[in-house]
């Protein structure tokens, strides 16, 4: 990749024409608090990558470990077949904050925080890394959970691909604001507001299968109804990585 | 584009090897019906997109008029500078429906309905299909609501790059089973769950500017508070697309 136009830092992402935000350029951020904070906030992202110029986004879950992005799918999978060489791909997280409704056509928006990472993806190979980040597949969402679980098999293991990506380039971009319309619109006799969404988490559903006595245990304490997903993911992830 | 292994039908888009679903091939559909109602369900999308080998996912809104699907963003923007000569595209849509805790790791999962779409991107040029794509960039998610807006400024119209896409393949993938464990693994005394996960409505924020007497129209009556955004936005694209 070549020499960022603004370098990196201890605590920011390089940046050139590559992540810099080009359209609404107050809207972006590269710190690495921002971007870890949408990233840890989230389990899917949307990857995408090309094959003979042929574009495709796949949809995944992920996620980080410092400046790593980790995420899975079968060995059998286009994408990780292709990524597997080390291909160049960008990693996409959206949280969608609300529906704006403007007193112009122009001027209806979203509020929404984002974030695109760029760097090489490439296939896990080494086993003892792969072993590890099968475990935080599930420990990173489910903090200890992994311990309690029947051990993975050798073929569960030769099935489920790990891809890694390091973040070379990252951007946030984040859009806040509500209702901004023109000054003189403002005087308009026309209804305009802002529609909050939120992904929340509903009532956990035991499997009806489970054996008399087996309780949810405090491990899954984050997850509780009516929570909203990306707090809960947000705390799993402190307490999968402390520190 | 090269002829469909098994070609489009008046109610399915045809299938190859750029769409059909590899991956566990059970959870894949290719009808208009299953299709089109994922993405009508949807306001987010993620664009799939390379300039020189280097792929970029781009969030944005868009919505879906027969086999076409349209989004937006300033004329200036990377993604329309590349598109506008008509580009290969991948745009996907992503319904999170719950988080799958299995009895070990391999099981754990999410359910969800995801929908890819492949064609090739262009800037809408002729102006009369634009001013209509702009209208229907507020109306197709707030029925009949232009009407009753300030009128666009050529200016603004100018500003504002239309993307259209015909759907030449596309995918859905559904997984909605929830906790399904090896049998085995049933007798062992591990907690499982799905978690489920819903996108709602918050209570909808009037402009703190809006003048006195302008009260929020029965037209935005879908929208109300505790109602799944799914749910309203696949209601308003009925009501602005009857029949």
């Amino acid at each position: 990749m070549p020499r960022a136009e603004i370098p990196a830092t201890d605590t920011a992402y390089p940046v050139d024409h590559l992540n810099r935000v080009k359209r609404r350029h107050d809207r972006g951020f590269y710190d690495h608090p921002t971007v870890h904070a949408l990233l840890d906030a989230a389990i899917l992202c949307h990857v995408a990558y090309a094959i003979d110029g042929q574009p495709f986004c796949t949809p995944t879950l992920f996620w980080r470990e410092g400046n790593l992005l980790y995420w899975h799918g079968s060995s059998a999978s286009r994408m990780l077949r292709n990524l597997s060489k080390g291909e160049p791909a960008c990693l996409t997280v959206t949280h969608l904050d609300s529906l704006v409704l403007a007193r112009c056509g122009f001027n209806h928006s979203a509020d929404y925080r984002s974030v695109m990472c760029f760097g090489q993806a490439r296939l896990v190979a080494d086993p003892e890394e792969k072993r590890r980040a099968l475990v935080m597949m599930v420990d990173r969402f489910f903090p200890g959970r992994t311990a309690g679980l029947r051990q993975s098999t050798e073929s569960e293991i030769k099935a489920t691909a790990v891809i890694v990506m390091e973040i070379e380039r990252a951007s946030a971009k984040i859009r806040a604001k509500g209702v901004a319309d023109d000054e003189e619109d403002y005087a308009l006799p026309i209804h305009a507001e802002r529609l909050p969404v939120r992904t929340l988490i509903g009532t956990p559903e035991p499997c009806p299968r489970r054996l008399p006595g087996v309780e949810r245990g405090s491990d899954l304490a984050e997850y509780s109804a009516g929570r909203a997903l990306e707090e809960a993911l947000a705390e799993a992830h402190r307490r999968a990585y402390p520190g």
